[in-house]
């Protein structure tokens, strides 16, 4: 084999998706030494995509001061990419739950600094942008982001002022002719792996609002103050978030970057398949190696192996997934181009003790299907 | 594929080897069905090893009565194979521990049954005789067979008696002139997995006489009387059975089978493998599947994946092992011609849960592994 691809996402709370290519191309090159191997570690949009991006694509780090999700100050980052004409930014660098620690209060936290990212890059000539979402502290509606960027929400007495998740229905007006040109004519793509719809009983406060410190009371709050947004997007911009899949992704962002900066929700799988040229990259490719924590009638939805078997099925590469578990009702991933799925647990034991070894089973796993298509003439 | 031999161990209280094959064949079908598939399912000397080898090769089941564990009159079983001229015979047949339910007791039962079958075989006219070890309920160090064969075992006082495992020290002399004449010039094998000596910490008492019934005080009787029978065949016989391997199997029937009728013992993967000439099935194999519930050190000691896969090395023909665990330290397997070793575990989960959809498992993980093939144009 001359050529391989790795593309695999993360295991959720056990390897980076980095960590990943790192230990498959160590084992590659131990069987194929002078094979060519392309390692695309997978971003969802949450904390690590800018690093994953830079990682494939190679790239500039910019890092610039920001406000925080209190407003503090601090610096964030975000990346350039193909030579500076598209940024990529994860709103975790500005908003994420790590930057709050134990101060967890959803009705509080801003996605302000998520806009003065985007606002930078825009400024600095980038021609398109990938905002991803994920691993938010905030509920905003990425209001906040958009009055970074320009946009200016007035309350009933027309007082100019930055909504946050506890105070979005005392909008009253939204006023976007002064959002910054750059950003309105670009190309902007979010990331986003879930689909949630904006309110309700699978909306952004009802499902994510606990992870970030809401109270079961404070949920209802939050969840009406998404609803009162969403009127007042509808009747002020003319956009209706109300039912849109993704809507309630990151304290409804999504409905956000759709609302405020004409941006396309995306699974991210598609936006990296898209930004590295992945259609490109499978032209003379023998095998693609990807992989994901767990792989059942979810990754059919269109996750990380779904969505890169999808386009090596169109050019007749294989594919072999790697993943944690293998669960039920997984026939429909050889449909769409899995040519096998292997896990790499060796031993019949729980996931506590499993997740311990997984890095070295993961490996071991690689490792043997390499010596078995060796022993095929496959090498 | 044109050609692919399966021949697995069983996963041992999971699966029997032919249910393994079975299963096995199944898949193969689906995706290769102009494939000559041969199935041998292994067997290890112990219960179901006479149907093991039936189905393998074809050949006749003679059923006669004899006498069980406790002398009762009973039906008991052997396989005629190669067209008559080998027989094959598992002790379990007449002396094995379903046979005695919950009347368990290592001291008074007797393997005389076995040798009843041994004789009517040879009686038969075969030329070559397989016994199979393992399973047992006695622990007579087959001085029961012995008997039924002709050999006349005399106390002190001259009298002739048939010993038990508990009276084993009664032995004054042994007469092995009346020995029926086919059994004294057949070869014989004997098929024994394990290498425990004859008596001490790790021989047939110690280790295996608890499960037959023994308690603590027990168990040192019968140890000191497989010493004294041990002496007693070195002084009437002029061999030596105290520190050869494997002479601890079945209440000391290994020592017994060398000392009484001239045996070898022998791995039972290697018995199989001569008996059904894999040397000559390997011609022109395409793949071999083989497989047993855990692989680990203990298995490149040359139980039936390393049996199998010696073997498949010298005509370079691949082997893929499906497996419940792998254990940690097997790389040896590969240098012994394992191409690649598959885990049945899909899931983490502990053993309790896995080994219910084990079946199920398997079937999936053979059926992947040739989906993947597939991929590659290895149809």
């Amino acid at each position: 084999m001359k050529k391989i691809i790795l593309i695999p996402d993360s295991f959720k709370g056990t390897m980076s998706s980095g960590e990943i290519c790192s230990a498959m191309e160590e084992c590659i090159k131990k069987y194929l030494p002078r094979a060519e191997v392309i390692s695309i570690p997978v971003a969802d949009g949450g904390e690590g995509s800018v690093d994953s991006f830079l990682a494939a694509l190679g790239g500039e780090k910019i890092e610039i001061p920001v406000k925080g999700p209190y407003m503090e100050d601090m610096t964030g980052f975000y990346g350039l990419i193909d030579g500076g004409t598209t940024a990529v930014i994860e709103m975790a660098a500005a908003a994420g739950l790590p930057l709050v620690g134990d101060k967890l209060h959803a009705e509080k936290t801003t996605t302000y600094g998520v806009g003065m990212l985007m606002a930078d890059a825009a400024k600095r000539g980038c021609r398109k942008m990938i905002v991803g979402l994920g691993g938010s502290a905030t509920n905003d509606f990425g209001t906040g982001a958009a009055a970074a960027a320009g946009v200016r929400f007035l309350d009933s007495g027309g007082k100019e002022f930055i909504p946050v998740g506890g105070t979005l229905s005392r909008i009253a007006r939204i006023d976007i002719s002064g959002l910054l040109p750059e950003l309105k004519a670009m190309e902007i793509v979010t990331m986003c792996d879930i689909d949630n719809p904006l309110y309700g009983k699978t909306g952004a406060a009802y499902v994510f609002a606990p992870q970030k410190g809401a109270d079961p009371e404070m949920v209802e709050t939050l969840d009406r103050e998404l609803r009162a947004v969403s009127e007042m997007v509808k009747q002020e911009l003319g956009t209706d978030v109300s039912s849109l899949p993704g809507a309630g992704a990151a304290g409804g962002m999504g409905g956000g970057m759709v609302a405020f900066f004409g941006s396309r929700l995306q699974m991210g799988i598609e936006t990296v398949l898209d930004t590295v040229d992945f259609d490109g990259l499978l032209k003379g490719t023998d095998l693609v190696f990807t992989g994901e924590g767990k792989i059942d009638s979810q990754s059919l939805r269109g996750k990380v192996v779904i969505g890169v078997a999808r386009r090596a099925k169109k050019q007749k590469v294989p594919v072999a997934a790697i993943v944690g578990d293998i669960g039920d009702t997984i026939e429909g991933a050889y449909a769409e181009g899995v040519s096998g799925i292997f896990s790499i647990n060796r031993v019949a034991v729980p996931f506590k003790e499993a997740r311990e070894r997984s890095k070295n089973d993961l490996i071991l796993t690689v490792d043997n299907l390499l010596r078995f298509m060796t022993a095929f003439g496959l090498n």
